[in-house]
């Protein structure tokens, strides 16, 4: 077992990286003792794994609650549907939640324990590798509004992190590429170390080879946990862990999250994003190869879907949370490894990026 | 003008007591300078304020919102509501709400600016005295659950409160009374000299004079300010700004926060912890006459509605936010201007109190 430190103070926590977390009743009693627990789990985790979960849990006031499974379901009404359990049961301020499941059972019961009654503890268990990765680790919680992804949230650190590296068994593949697009992600924007290993072994993580994959899942971790030390609510450097993300955004709410996975949508994004920074000079055509290719060998999307068009993702992108003062704030990239936040990218030159991915899907 | 400083390091701020701030445009100058700003005020406060203040606001990027008024609409619905406005008119993370309005409108506005994209900025302009001198001090923000008061909120502390005494003008005789239930109560708590002068200038109070009501509201607002200081999440001291609170949340979600006001309430809570500090030992008779004899000359309520008995207040008391490991901590008086927090208090004194204030009633 592994464990990285994700330093911020008196808010520091553990992420445990390993096979067979899920069952270690040792770090479970220590983690909730005899504190009111509720694992919140959907209704596809729920059959596969909250009943080894819950016989790991120490004796006591465990309950466990099932939100139906998909992005689309990451609404403040199912927020509601949580803390109405929470006070049916009538837990304290000091009860602990447990969230078990993806990104999106992680950021809708973290956003939850932000709220209820102004903040209680929750412990993350990220059962994909896109959640493991990046989503469980860092604070950020949140739902969906109609009108745009992630806009209602708080930052609430969980007090642990629990990578269980044998759950990924049941991950369909297309989702685990779609957690590769994160751990590409660090290599982009700051590890070009780990790209270049991710380069040589995406064959082994696509096999799910369980030592490439943890290796995989620390580098990952450590590197998302340095960002988030030194700047915990994003005023500065965090924001280059958005890559993609803002493009990716747009898309997703532009498909009304249905069409692509978020690891998906972040991928184009990553592209499109290498794709603007070497239409302003500032990479070269060799490094966007580089990511594309390794894009494309993990078998992410590299075009739009047709359904898409310029004006409407460009709308889409100007409620992203990236926008200041009505400038649009963008992480583009000035090498394989090195990320730069800029909100100097000419319209111009933004819209031909969307439309050289649009007309490259219509020529399909 | 007078100034007090909530100083909590990086987050301190001004909180301004005088007559005319909301038409103060260098002040608003200072405040908002040339970001978005949206002014969320209620159907009552609309016709009476917004006009003067949004006259005030420097030119630029002011919006308003108005919500219904009223405590049944503290809801994670009306927030929602004002989310969706923001994202309509494409506000930023460096965006600024005002809270234009009582305690309703700062509570559901402050949690509103927490989760927007997961914090934004947000002035509080109280404009009843209730929430000069309690609700938009201290940061604490929240929406109503319909199984308990504040259950969904965040600890989100505004950039300056504007506690204009104009304002307090147009407010009703049984609001002005309500609010006079938690100045009484910092006089409680903390500062038996403060309780003295109220006793003698109750009757000025209650006649708006306009300088024994500056001096009320600078001496509330002084003693959050220390409270808040010393402990802003409530792990400890903070407590005791919840004298009777539990009692009076327990008494609006009884009678569905329609028919006693907040202060209200909390006078009712005062007297009942009063009460039970008595029967254990803890406040002599004398005191409690004390602090009757001066709520009932703020006429203020001190006996119960017919409408609740003793299992459902009981009930109700036990889904409080001060309920830690199936505890019930309440806060207790041991004199005038000494308040204490206990987890003691013995199930049948708790129960003799609230049947006092039962049976007085049905006897009255």
């Amino acid at each position: 077992m592994q464990q990285i430190t994700v330093d911020l103070g008196s808010r520091s926590y553990p992420i445990f990286i390993g096979e067979g977390l899920l069952s270690c009743r040792d770090l479970w009693r220590e983690l909730i003792g005899t504190s009111q627990a509720m694992i919140v789990t959907n209704t596809t985790i729920e059959p596969l794994y909250l009943a080894r979960l819950m016989q790991a849990m120490p004796q006591g006031n465990v309950k466990s609650f099932v939100i139906p499974d998909g992005e689309s379901y990451k609404t403040l009404a199912v927020m509601h549907d949580i803390i109405t359990q929470l006070l049916k049961q009538k837990f304290s301020r000091d009860c602990c939640l447990i969230a078990l499941g993806g990104g999106v059972v992680g950021d809708i019961t973290g956003f939850a324990a932000a709220c209820y009654q102004r903040g209680v503890r929750i412990v993350q268990v990220p059962t994909t590798l896109l959640s493991q990765v990046d989503s469980s680790v860092g604070g950020k919680t949140a739902v969906n509004h109609e009108l745009g992804k992630n806009m209602i949230g708080a930052f609430h650190q969980p007090v642990a992190v629990m990578a269980d590296i044998e759950v990924l068994a049941s991950l369909p593949d297309r989702e685990l590429r779609a957690g590769l697009a994160e751990v590409i992600k660090y290599g982009i924007i700051r590890d070009s170390n780990f790209f270049a290993w991710l380069e040589s072994n995406i064959a082994k993580l696509l096999s799910r080879d369980s030592s490439c994959l943890a290796y995989a899942i620390e580098r990952s971790c450590i590197n998302k946990a340095e960002v988030v030390a030194e700047d915990e609510l994003e005023d500065g450097v965090r924001a280059i862990l958005n890559l993609g993300h803002t493009f990716g955004h747009a898309i997703e709410t532009g498909l009304n999250y249905k069409v692509w996975l978020h690891g998906e949508a972040v991928s184009m994004g990553m592209l499109m994003a290498a794709d603007l920074s070497n239409r302003l000079g500032m990479l070269g055509k060799e490094n966007v190869h580089r990511i594309r290719s390794l894009l494309e060998h993990a078998g992410l999307p590299v075009v739009l879907p047709d359904s898409l068009d310029v004006e409407r993702l460009r709308e889409l992108m100007s409620v992203d949370k990236k926008v200041r003062n009505g400038k649009l704030f963008l992480v583009l990239l000035k090498g394989v490894g090195h990320a730069v936040v800029t909100d100097e990218a000419p319209e111009d030159a933004l819209k031909e990026t969307l439309k050289s991915f649009l007309s490259t899907s219509a020529n399909s």
